[in-house]
């Protein structure tokens, strides 16, 4: 991975229009007040497309009919979505509309109805009003351009305070390629499925099989090590779309550059992950658990992941409380295999147990440490050779007061 | 069971002391400010015991000394319980200190130190300020009596606001047996566990292991089906014994009154399991959901406890937001097997989701309805015939403050 490191560059500028051939665009048709609420992405030419989905048993229909596409075709040219209703649990009638989405997106831009995919988020259970959502889509004017990413990022928005954007360039049979992704959180969002919305593009030439494949490589060690708040959404979905207009021979894992793609792909998709963390409803901080020493990966990224989404830690990083009683708890708690007298847990760079063991350390110091809008926490098992990564954020009244009020 | 039902009666007085041969008391020792914090209950003849405890891989000392001697001896005279500090990840020096507390209690009342159970809730991590606890177990001075119980029952809380007591008679042999509980919650509250401290006493003639068994049996629907905030505790059991001063034949599942004596068993438990649910830390509301036509007993609690553990349904009850949208959602990701068209929902007695659609409801009197200080939530699946409950609170404020300041 050292290499692909080296050639990896983040790129600023025009989000997921950098790479070639993309264009989008948000605008607001009338479903929220007055936020953007509707968001077209485009692609000049039908690209590979690669797509997780939610594993809960409820899927909203806008959902069933982007995986029909992702599934019986592998390629797709534009992705059409509403923010402010998640067209779910609305039955036969949720479907119909989540078909004429497509329908009507495919005549805009002139391109097959089998090549849209269709995206909705926001509230469960209420009708799609589709009056404004079908004038809607007559309004739409994609951009390649950073105005037409940044209206593209702000429309897919629910409760999220901040767009999120990343891109990376990196080569391929010497040929620069774009990675490039945008997303929205940020409630409803855990671990073992797309929990949210995100959209990647990427002028690489791959073939939808190979991307499926470096888009499950990346997701769990990504989108599925992120938790807010542990409910599992209905609607969440994280697309890629591979246009291959940057020219290089396509990509397999047999290709050289295989590993530069998916390092790049990773990026992307981490990125995106640990924006939609630290933005999570109501939080002030964001939490990265990284566990050392566990039996494997997959025991890894579970203890962290446990860690990350304690109530009880969560509420401690708030409050700016080093209380790792609870961290060690939530280890404990996992399901993971440990040994409870091999643990040491760091809270930043301070040892706080070690041995399973309190340490001596200054307490005042780590309240300071816990005042930094980024808290780190690792955890050591001295059980095996495994590692894991996992990001979430605080539990605080913000979040209460959102949730609670979240209809009226 | 209705035979049961109507031999089953509630009895108020004396709580946990009022079957036959039991005394308890609690007093302020000094490992909280101001408030009792160490306790002992004490049986007149060494009692039958069963316990189950916690699943968390990390347990703490007194745990594993009171394990030791349920599982050793089967039999328990005394329990001795402090709060303020769990005594956990304590290492060797916690260990140490769970014992001589034993020890200490073993000598103060002439018992022998293999029937005293040991008994610790408060903070992780810290080591167990042992003159306070010592001196203290010298003065404890146990009565059969209401003003002691109470004080036992003051005496384990943590973040409690208020004391749980229950207790109900029954008959077996036609002879008055008495079945009584006292418990604390009310953080780090989640099932699959007893998952907080609960001493239960009967005057019952029965041998510890069919007593295991009728504690197995109702733990599952009782204490494993509350949660508060999916934090799993390092110290938690439930405890029972019974000290066959009621003079009945030993209870065994081909006795007569077995299912009598099993059933107020389970009202104890469930009592006390509610009590917990309903004083979960911040909470304002006991959710109660019921899940009738799973295709188990097993799978409706899953999907209960799933719902009643979802922080966006819990905010919405706090909120008193009919978002149901938020109930289905977590229907969908309990891991158990639907059929999301089958779906019925009611709030309270009003159906907001009929075949997996919104039905027509007056959002009003839901909001009214939400206003309540015990809200129910049933859902049906028309799957098979299983069925299940499980008992949380709502998220509120106050469970963020609590929790972010809980060691200042």
């Amino acid at each position: 991975m050292t290499v692909a490191v080296q050639q990896l560059k983040k790129v600023s500028g025009k989000n997921i229009v950098t790479p070639k051939g993309y264009k989008a665009v948000g605008i607001h048709c009338g479903l929220k007040h007055k936020k953007y609420d509707l968001a077209v992405l485009i692609s000049e030419v039908p690209a590979s497309v690669a797509g997780v989905f939610t594993t809960n048993a409820i899927q909203a229909a806008p959902l069933l009919v982007t995986k029909e596409v992702v599934k019986e075709n592998g390629k797709m040219q534009a992705v059409i979505i509403n923010s402010g209703n998640a067209n779910a649990c609305t039955g036969a009638q949720g479907m119909a509309d989540a078909l004429l989405m497509q329908q009507k997106t495919a005549e805009k831009f002139s391109i097959s109805q089998n090549l849209v995919g269709v995206a909705s988020t926001g509230v469960i259970g209420e009708k799609l009003n589709m009056k404004p959502v079908l004038s809607g889509i007559e309004k739409l004017n994609p951009m390649d351009s950073l105005e037409g990413s940044i209206q593209f990022s702000q429309a897919i928005l629910t409760t999220d305070t901040v767009t999120k954007n990343t891109a990376y360039k990196t080569e391929v049979d010497g040929k620069e390629v774009i990675i490039a992704g945008t997303a929205k959180g940020s409630g409803m969002i855990e671990p073992n499925m797309a929990t949210m919305l995100g959209f990647i593009t990427t002028d690489a030439n791959i073939e939808s099989v190979q991307l499926q494949q470096a888009l499950k490589e990346v997701t769990d060690v990504t989108f599925n090590s992120i938790t807010v708040d542990g409910d599992t959404s209905t609607n969440d979905m994280v697309l890629v779309l591979a246009n291959g207009l940057a020219g290089n021979q396509s990509l397999n894992p047999s290709h050289p550059d295989w590993e530069n793609f998916v390092h790049a792909l990773h990026t992307v998709a981490q990125d995106l992950a640990k924006m939609i963390a630290k933005d999570g409803e109501g939080a002030t901080k964001l939490i990265e658990v990284e566990v050392h020493g566990a039996l494997s990966d997959c025991e890894a990224r579970k203890i962290a992941k446990s860690v990350v989404g304690s109530p009880l830690v969560k509420t401690a990083v708030f409050g700016c409380d080093a209380n790792w009683g609870r961290v060690i708890a939530a280890v404990g708690y996992s399901g993971a295999s440990i040994d409870p007298n091999g643990i040491i847990i760091a809270i930043g760079e301070t040892v706080v147990v070690t041995n399973g063991e309190p340490a001596h350390f200054s307490e005042g110091l780590l309240t300071q440490y816990l005042k930094q809008p980024e808290v780190k926490i690792q955890v050591h098992l001295n059980k095996g050779t495994g590692k894991g990564l996992a990001w979430g954020c605080d539990l605080t009244y913000d979040y209460v007061q959102i949730n609670a009020s979240y209809r009226s």
